[in-house]
This record gives structure tokens, C-alpha cells and sequence, in this order.
């Protein structure tokens, strides 16, 4: 028996892994269908994040019954809406294992918490972009999510960072606000699929620049140039507004993988579009850890909700014995 | 060639059928990426109704991000969202005809809109319990969606009115808040699905009154009592102060289905639920009228929006040629 499990445990209906804007509306749902519930997320590291990645975004345009907001106010909201439930527990505590024999343990560095029903709402973090400048700009000119961010940038200059499919479709969003897009990439030739290639180069608006990095990112109150490390056009320095950093993410899936949940080759949790179950019994997953190519705050919610609406149906099966 | 053929006609990129929270969300959306939008409701029919259904519920409370408002706020609030977009455009008209040829024509009484895509966000609207008092206490006392409305009625009791699946499963939902609750079915024996029926049978709240109707609801400023069309424990006044109404309801796909969009057995429009597609290229559908079993406004929002990203992935294709 390991260590954890010897702590006393406290037993829940439904335990929410991640507190982000997709857990805590799961939580709200669920409260309001009558399940105990607990809500982990972290303060003390990107993973798991109280909030969620949400906070990480300075405006939200698109979360429909708010016209603008940022990130931090709408995680805030509906924090305040999944705690106005007393079912309602929410716990700043790190995640550390998760394991199933009759019912699902989850540990974390305080306590052990059982559960029938648990939901994946662990979501993904960005991989950063790592040179001078990209974290003190993080809003003010580095920005992550161009499907968020990009009507900001309207007939501003803007820099995709990348070389991906991702990295492509973002230039060409970005190119419906920007008024010229480069496609910063550091390999050989960028590699989107064959399509979006053909698009990209069609694309008056952008510009690609190969076998080149970012150096540095530079400005005063907010970006007004990069640095590369080589010299496009006779200069290192290239005058813009906005950098947008394609180069991928890293989804939280690990937890829901030693459970024995199906994952996608992009390791997100493979679900049902309909009910957010995965392929275990009383395992759900919805948000950014799940696999719905269209990825936003408002299908995050939604896909929580469904996930503990899934969770309550199940749950009313062991009623009857 | 028809009479409306020959109007004058005005394209846009994207056309959305109902103005409810879900077409109104797409709406909001489209305009972000860019699409030129036109969306559909009607005042003066209770189909594609500007609004939706929403504005039939009284307190809504499980919209992530609003503890708590009408439905009429909540509709008005995803309308103003998306009418702060230009390329929104809002027509109180009545969609009478959708045409396909190179494009799909959209005809209303008034006129005939083009457009490479479009979104279904009919709707369906309640079958309507058509007895004395049912209109006038809609909202007090009379109401058609447990789910929404069941919390309002803690330690209350309640009867749910229909014989289904539904109605079962209204009234096991009911009892987690209600402290009686009543079923009441004009035929022989209410017929849910077995497992449903075991457990409302099992259920110490739940009290089955077959082969009789409601005939009248009553009360003063809200609802408190029904009368029944024949003798229960020797009264036809039956004490109460919820009725729900769950005598099935109306999907609105007509108009899908003659462009040969593939309907399910309750006729909602078959989508895949990771991109809000239907079978026929072009065709989006979300909310109600699709064919997710949990059907509520957060869930109907985002198949909205994410029918939008789907639409404009779609015109992406055409800007190659």
C-alpha cells in the first residue's frame, strides 16, 4: 500500500481534475444535478492551473454573452458560478497520481479523494517560446492563440512563429486582421499540409522566412521589433507588432493514460463528441485535453457540462441497487 | 423559375436559420472570422423565433459565467454580442424556402439571400399542454424543461404530465430538488425505458397517476393546484405548485430535410459533433434542432460557433481557385 493511500480519504460523487474555465463550469453542472464534487487545481504551477489557460489571454471577444473581457475576469466569473454551489469544493492541490480499483483515487501531495465518476478537464500548456523578451511581452505583443488574439491586430505587422500546419492556418487568420504576416521558421522549408501550402503562398499578405529564429524580442511598452539570427533583407532587426508562437503544445494527458483512456496521436483524450465519455467507465474528459480539433473557452464549457450531465446518468445506475 | 426566384437577391458568405442563443452565437462568430452573416429569426411565429426558446425560461442559472439571469437577458446579451459586428446582419423575416443550386437560396416572404453555407439553428419548439390556465401560468408555475427549471422548486411538489422516457426521466430529476412528485399520463401505464421505470418505481418521491389528464391549471398570483378529469384519492383538485410538460416536442428540420439533410428517428439533423457538419456539404446544424441528447444553451451555443469555424474552413477551399 503506498503512502498516500494510508492518509484518511474523503469521498466525492464526481472528482474534476483541472480548474480551469472547463472544470468549473463541469462543477457548477454537476452541483446543480445534486453530485458532491471536487475541483483540483494548482496556483503553484502551469499545470492544472487555477483559472486555466484563459487567464493567460489579455481579451476574450468570443465567449458569446460577453462581448470583452479578459481571460482572468471570465475565469473569474465562472469560478464565482461553480462556487455559489455548496456541493461545490475547489482545492489548490497538485494532482500526483490517479489510480481505479472499485472506485477512482486520486492523490494529491495532501490527501487521497475517491470518486465513481472523474472528469479530465487537465488541459494543455503552450510550449513557450524561450528567448529574451517572450515572457516579458506575453500580452503585449506575444501572444499564443491567433484565433483569440488575432482581431487585435488589425492592419498591424505580425510575425507567425512556426512551421507547422497550426503555425500556417494562423498566418492566414492572422492575415484576415494583419496587414502583412510573416512565418518565422527555423527548419528547412515550413511543412503545412499540402493545401494550406498552396494557400499560404497564394497569400499576398505573407511572407516566409526559413532557416531563421527568433532571437530576441524587443520594444519598449509593448513589441516593436524581433531579432533573428541572420539577416532577412540586410537586417536582423524586423520592425512588428505582434509575435504569434506556433510551436505547439503540450497536452496534459498523462494522468488519464495510465488509467487506460484512448489517446489520439496527438495524446489527447479520445471522446464522445456527445456525452464527453472516454473509453473507461466513469471517465470523462472535455476542454483542451480532448480531442475536438475546434478548440475554445465556450466548446471547453460546453463539453464540461456534458461530461457531468454524462457523469449523473451514470451515477443514477447505482441507485437502483 | 418561382415567384421569389426572380427578386432581387443578396449574397452573403454565410446564412443562419433561427435567431436563437445558438444561431445568434454563430452569428457572433462568423462575423470574427471574417464571414459577411445573415441571421434568420422570426417575432411572429413561435419558429426560429428571435430569441429562441430561452426567453420561455424564467431564471436560467447554468449558463457558465452567469449565476444567474432570464432568459430574456441571456438571449438579449448574445444578440448584442453579435450585432456589435457589422458584417452581422439581423432579419426579422420568415424563412419559407431553402433552395440549392451553385449556392444555397434562402427565400423568406420578403426576399431571397445566397450563400455558399448554412447554419440550422431551428430549434424545436414544445408541444404545448393545451388545457385552461396553461398559457396563462407559463413561467409561474407552468414550465417544459426540468432540467432548466427543477432547482426552482426545492421541497415543493410537482407533477410532471406525459408518459415517456422523458417524462420519467423529468421526474427522477425533479425529485433530486421536489419533495412529491407527481406523474400523470392519459393512458394505461406511463412507458419509459425499462431501467427508467424500475427507478421510478424504486423512487420514494414519485407518484404515478395513470389514465388521466390534466384538465385545468389554477392558482392565483402562481400556480397551486390542477384539476384532473377524473377522481384521485377522491378529488379532482390535485394540490401543486410545479407542473412540467413533458408531452414531446417539435423538431424544426422541414426545411433541412428537403435540401436532403439526414435526420435521426426524432428528426433532429445527424451532425458530427467535433465540427457541426451535416452530410451535406455547406450544411451546418446546432442546438436543438441537432441530434445531441443533452440538449441545453451552453451546448447549443458552442456547436454553434463551432459550425461557424467549420463554414469558414469550408470558403477557405474557394479562395484557392
Amino acid at each position: 500500500m503506498s503512502k498516500q493511500v494510508k492518509q484518511k480519504k474523503e469521498d466525492f460523487d464526481f472528482i474534476i481534475l483541472g480548474a480551469g474555465v472547463t472544470g468549473l463550469s463541469a462543477a457548477m453542472y454537476a452541483a446543480r444535478l445534486g453530485l458532491k464534487t471536487l475541483c483540483l487545481g494548482t496556483s503553484s504551477s502551469s499545470e492544472l492551473a487555477l483559472g486555466g489557460v484563459i487567464t493567460t489571454t489579455d481579451v476574450v471577444e468570443n465567449y458569446p454573452g460577453f462581448i470583452r473581457l479578459t481571460g482572468t475576469e471570465l475565469a473569474d466569473k465562472i469560478r464565482e458560478h461553480a462556487l455559489s454551489y455548496d456541493l461545490v469544493t475547489l482545492k489548490d492541490e497538485k494532482v500526483t497520481e490517479v489510480k481505479k480499483s472499485d472506485v477512482f483515487a486520486v492523490t494529491t501531495e495532501i490527501k487521497t479523494y475517491t470518486s465513481k465518476t472523474i472528469l479530465f478537464a487537465t488541459g494543455t500548456k503552450w510550449r513557450k517560446l524561450e528567448v529574451p523578451g517572450s515572457v516579458e511581452f506575453e500580452n503585449r505583443g506575444v501572444a499564443y492563440c491567433a484565433l483569440c488574439d488575432g482581431a487585435l491586430y488589425k492592419n498591424k505587422v505580425v510575425a507567425v512563429v512556426g512551421g507547422s500546419d497550426s503555425a500556417a492556418k494562423d498566418a492566414m487568420l492572422l492575415a484576415e486582421h494583419a496587414k502583412h504576416v510573416y512565418i518565422i521558421y527555423r527548419g528547412d522549408q515550413i511543412r503545412p499540409e499540402p493545401i494550406n501550402m498552396k494557400r499560404v503562398l497564394a497569400n499576398k499578405k505573407i511572407e516566409i522566412i526559413n532557416k531563421t529564429n527568433v532571437k530576441e524580442v524587443k520594444g519598449m511598452k509593448a513589441v516593436d521589433h524581433v531579432v533573428l539570427d541572420k539577416p532577412y533583407k540586410n537586417s536582423t532587426k524586423l520592425d512588428l507588432q505582434g509575435v504569434f508562437v506556433a510551436i505547439g503544445h503540450v497536452v496534459l494527458s498523462d494522468l488519464a493514460k495510465h488509467l487506460g483512456v484512448k489517446l489520439n496521436d496527438h495524446n489527447e483524450i479520445i471522446i464522445d463528441h456527445k456525452t464527453s465519455e472516454t473509453n473507461v467507465q466513469g471517465v470523462y474528459a472535455a476542454g483542451d485535453v480532448a480531442d475536438k480539433p475546434f478548440k475554445q473557452a465556450i466548446t471547453g464549457v460546453a463539453e464540461g457540462c456534458t461530461a457531468s450531465y454524462s457523469a449523473w446518468q451514470y451515477l443514477s445506475k447505482f441507485k437502483d441497487n
